[in-house]
């Protein structure tokens, strides 16, 4: 990729390329206190389960740095109340607790000062990076078998294989080259002549500002289309196999994914298209039973009532602007993981 | 209302309140040629199936009062091909060709000179009004069977009827006070208590520019929701009934509406939530015998690439943007039209 969703800046503070401003802008912004990092991932300035997860670890050691010289029982406390924090900053990825829970074990188990503790919290963070990157790796692979035409088809190219995705599932979301589309990238690679439709998934439009941004930079072709408009082109035999990510699987594969991927699953269970959910183990939350459990985050009023910044609503208008929605099982065709597809139940029996 | 959709100028010339510009600016323009009335329609300055009916009617009458002077034969040949050229400016609402028609049998069938054919145009097009205004006010009073609460409820306050819409349907979309809005204005004017939640509508944000406005100048408590996110809420029993327009109804039933109404009869009838199309029996089209003979429109990258003027997708964004969609017959609960409750086939059979 051209671009880097998480880094290390030069100073050790974590570098982040500010979602908010794409496609119009490419701009990084370097985070080294809690606060920053807390106000990015409630921005949306970085976003995507695995990229939370790995934005909220490195930034929790570069919110350390300052700190490495207190004493141990300083630095343990404050790792605790740190991660606590960036950790109740978002509330349904599964990604965050996981990676803060990490992150205060090794702490609690590393002997020695608070330098001692600093230098694992900084070698667990580039191994929750570098994790990812694999686990989209072997994603990626998994999820070929799927990579193929369905008999019918009306629009687009002959032997084409058409992808539609919602929301932002690539190397913006995710340490590697992601999830769902990790899958196109990886058949990209490999030959394979890919056109993905991209929902432009309001409120935030994830879809038209960032995946039609990283699909433009790597030369994929896409379209985008409204998120209502996908029952349409599904109706018409113009998808071979629906590809989303997910924040969060319960034990009996429920998925909470972003708002609209429900009826996304009910439109193409009831054409017969392919429906996969592309996701990390690490998104699987087997102390979950169902959807029923998991807590779905209400957004504000602006993001609907003033797309982009700009005006659509009477002033002082009610919204109802649940970031996630959860998806049964029933309409899942198989789930992509980095061990293979699975099926539920998750977990042991 | 406090506004007029549709009126007429001191001039004579048609007057339309420009929905482009709403909720920020209420600006009325004043029409007087084809080639205004045709940018009004395509620009969607007037829409809704009813009301571009009658703004086509007005439109064609107020293009023809500068040649009511010439003779007959050079001001038929005028009403024949002026109501041919607005009556092609957009292909999906049956009203627009049908209001047209209407015009054009008046012309050929009136006696006399050119003045008398356009008093009778003029008459015409006063009719076609007249009888929507009359259409909307016997729907809404059909309508009101159906407003009730279902058992079941989590949001909204206790006794409230919560109605999901789609796009606009009201005072906006008609010569009178609308057709799916217009069964909730009288249904509030009779003293019911009403919750309306309303889809935004993607790519045009009707739902929140234009229901929004309508109903925050009526004082009806709302709330604007992405359209995705309609399915959490049918899902979470928010919703009693869902209620939308159509453009188009099939002799077996079948439905062209706003892009997303197809999704949202998906998720209303897979929770047993009843679906209801509103519209007059000028909507149905006896000469279509399904769905899939209803064209669809197919509208430009902009309204989907650059949301209210501005860019949401990299450059040159290749767009998936039809202007309605179908909903099959059997997601349809019933009818409301202004001759009372029907279901389908409709039409001699």
């Amino acid at each position: 990729m051209e671009f880097r969703t998480v880094s290390w800046a030069p100073s050790g503070a974590l570098r982040i390329l500010d979602q908010t401003l794409l496609p119009v802008e490419e701009c990084y912004l370097d985070l080294d206190t809690v606060e920053a990092v807390i106000e990015a991932i409630q921005s949306l300035r970085v976003r995507g389960a695995p990229a939370i997860g790995i934005a909220a670890a490195m930034g929790l050691v570069s919110s350390l740095r300052s700190i490495f010289r207190e004493t141990r029982e300083v630095f343990l406390a404050e790792v605790e109340g740190r991660a606590e924090r960036i950790g109740a900053s978002r509330p349904t990825a599964v990604n965050l607790g996981w990676a803060m829970e990490r992150m205060r074990r090794v702490a609690r188990s590393t002997q020695g000062s608070a330098a001692a503790v600093f230098e694992a919290l900084l070698q667990e963070a580039q191994a929750i990076w570098r994790e990812d990157v694999e686990m989209c790796r072997r994603i990626g692979e998994h999820g070929q078998v799927l990579m193929k035409k369905r008999e019918k088809g009306e629009i687009g190219e002959k032997g084409e294989i058409r992808v539609l995705t919602h929301c932002n599932t690539g190397a913006l979301a995710t340490g590697g080259i992601g999830t769902a589309l990790g899958v196109v990238y990886t058949a990209v690679r490999s030959g394979k002549h890919v056109h993905v439709f991209t929902d432009e998934t309001r409120p935030l439009l994830q879809g038209s500002r960032l995946t039609a941004w990283e699909l433009s930079k790597a030369g994929i072709p896409y379209s985008v289309l409204p998120d209502s408009a996908a029952a349409s082109l599904i109706a018409q035999d113009g998808v071979d196999i629906v590809l989303v990510g997910a924040d969060r699987v319960a034990r009996n594969g429920d998925t909470a994914n972003k708002v609209g991927t429900y009826p996304l699953a009910l439109v193409a269970h009831r054409h017969a298209v392919p429906f996969y959910v592309v996701a990390p183990t690490t998104s699987f939350d087997l102390s979950c039973p169902s959807g029923d459990e998991i807590p779905i985050e209400q957004r504000g009023a602006l993001e609907v009532t003033h797309p982009l910044g700009r005006q659509a609503a009477p002033e002082g208008s009610a919204v109802f602007n649940p970031a996630f929605d959860v998806t049964p099982a029933e309409l899942v065709t198989g789930y992509v993981t980095e061990q293979g597809i699975l099926h539920p139940p998750f977990g042991p029996t």
